[in-house]
């Protein structure tokens, strides 16, 4: 069986807020035994994969560089690319489901690609998407808090299995 | 000398206001001597082509495929990716600049990977993104009719030049 | 810490003795501590994964598709690329090492890119290139049996490390 | 109607003897009105656009960097795929023929993956493969001299239109 996989994006700037929120997703992920994946490198990156471990949570960081000392240390699986930000498409690809935490255009970018492939992103503090659209947007929805995202993320890989 | 490129995004499928937008975004593209890239398929992709080859303007297409029969025909150079949604990464990064017309997620991912490294969308009808954001972002500019939106990527190019 | 990561490559289609050979090559990896990395199908990709959690090894599969429904069924954690062969060299440069058992044009792909980058190829029954090159080529070396391939292997890992 | 398009594999490093047989490949796609697709660097790369564009020939350069900066100054149509090795894949698939002239590791991962996929290569002092084979391999054909290199990928084009 494979491991429930969730995905974490974010920025690889986060402030001590942040990267607070983004430990506790960590952690809340790996107490239900699903692995995180990120795209391997700091910040939000970091935080997620430091909150998973310090449970014995799985890490898989896809890394846009060639090589795997540019991962953070709490990655156990580098996956390396080479290919730039091309790699947040296999981020969203990898993930069964996804938690943004805050983000930049980085980020955006791989909220677009989940929303366009019809993969669920449950958001903290990140893009309010609906007010620059005509259309509302279901798949994409705004959590209060760590524990709240977590569960809303496994909620939906548990609906769809 | 390398052509000048100008990138233009937007989706796959077009009712006949976009599909005219972009078939006269083509055309003034071509009109100023630029090469037009796009991912290569239906609706706005498509147009911009049509427009562009009806001036003797080069069109190239970069291909989610591994097939170019899935390119439209209006497309001289097909580049064939076989990397899905992955090209899109591509068609931003090779063109000088980006005109997005109209646009659903896939357009997003694009616009974003763009403001992700610095480079220019100049939109017509697309995502209003700053009502989205906490921050203003200069580097996309709406338009109001075609030829104004190739006078600005064009500038944008020769000011980079 | 990251784990030790070895990669296996190898035909989709194997025979019984590949098959074995393959396995056995699993089986060693896992008793080694390291994690196993292929491209996630058939023929020798599942029988290293079914020989790596034979003996409770890590197996990750680097998948071609947009599907983790494609990954053989001893793949743990599935990397979805929907890249074709262009997640070759993705396996190429996540594995430490590399070992290749059997193999067609795909495996050669793989061969070409580790030694293009200078990483090590162990070989089982597989291409032997040095009769098809004007040099010697000291990064791919034949070995006899399953175990002395994983032996050279993780030395190889080890004295990099 | 697409351009018919050869691509042209080989090393970023030629002697003077290698480049005048890439630059004579070039000039004879060129008379026969085809474009070249290569992967836009050095060596046997610049030598074949600049002997495409000594004879007005059009030049796509698939680009490893993210930078247009590191394109030959023959090239028109530079592609930018941040992929690293990874565009060997696209330049392959790109072509409707290939023609390898010499090369080392780089060049034997494209010939592997036009193999692969079932698309001709013709070589000009490339790798000999059928002797590090078990079976001999129709799609790879030597030629002796960059114009009959020609001939066989031009007709080897008409052969599927």
């Amino acid at each position: 069986m494979p491991f429930k996989i969730v995905g974490v994006i974010g920025s690889s700037k986060a402030d001590s807020e942040l990267f607070r929120l983004a430990e506790e997703v960590g952690a809340e992920i790996a107490k239900r035994g699903a692995a995180v994946v990120c795209g391997g490198l700091t910040g939000v990156m970091e935080a997620v994969c430091k909150g998973a471990r310090s449970h014995g949570g799985l890490t898989i960081g896809i890394i846009p560089s060639w090589s795997k000392e540019d991962a953070n240390p709490y990655v156990q699986i580098p996956i390396v690319t080479g290919m730039g930000m091309g790699r947040n498409v296999m981020v969203v690809m990898t993930a069964d489901v996804l938690i943004a935490v805050g983000g930049e255009f980085g980020t955006l970018s791989e909220i677009a690609h989940a929303l366009n492939i019809g993969k669920k992103v449950i958001g903290l503090r990140t893009w309010n998407l609906a007010k620059a659209h005509t259309k509302p947007i279901p798949d994409l929805v705004e959590a209060t808090d760590p524990k709240k995202a977590v569960d809303l993320a496994i909620n939906s890989i548990s609906a769809k299995g």
